[in-house]
């Protein structure tokens, strides 16, 4: 969703943060595919598709900087990073579930 | 949220139409004010401060035929015209409590 210039009010208000949280070509789809367990960057370009690597990484911190990601870097060679769902992450997917069933109303 | 070049898989996905649904400027705070009881395109542009009357009612309509609200039309002059939520509607006013719920986690 494009964010638009904020009033003050909208700026505190909790829904206009949630959707800018999640706002941003590729986080949905980032979440969902942590929501079903993968958990390396490498695995969400594949699931994602035409994602923008550097978009994606872009995205990825920001979500950490939110809250609703953990990052862990494995000191091993190559190096290894994995993005984990924080519980505040966690709430997220479950309304994501609710938002794909409501999704199956829709017609094309 | 921008919608991308949609592969077969997404475009079937329910996640990614319900997201596509409610993308666009205004289309969650319409859903939100009518959510709170508010019916008319006057209050709309009230309260949502900043809104391009045009932009609205293309929006509108656009939720009107995605089944989220009903327009009605009053044989009255001046012209009157209402917008409710469909069953779909107020479902999607159901989640959008728990993200407005989830989005008080959120620091800014």
């Amino acid at each position: 969703m494009e964010t638009k210039e904020l009033t003050t009010e909208e700026k505190n208000c909790p829904l206009e943060k949630a959707v800018r949280a999640i706002s941003g070509k590729w986080k949905i789809a980032i979440i969902w595919q942590i929501g079903k367990g993968e958990k390396r960057p490498s695995e969400f370009l594949r699931s994602i598709g035409k994602a923008d690597r550097r978009v994606l990484s872009q995205q990825l911190s920001e979500m950490v900087t939110d809250g609703l990601l953990i990052k862990t870097a494995y000191n091993e060679l190559p190096p290894r990073v994995e993005y984990t769902l924080t519980p505040k992450g966690e709430n997220l997917v479950k309304i994501l579930w609710e938002l794909n069933e409501w999704g199956k109303q829709l017609h094309d």
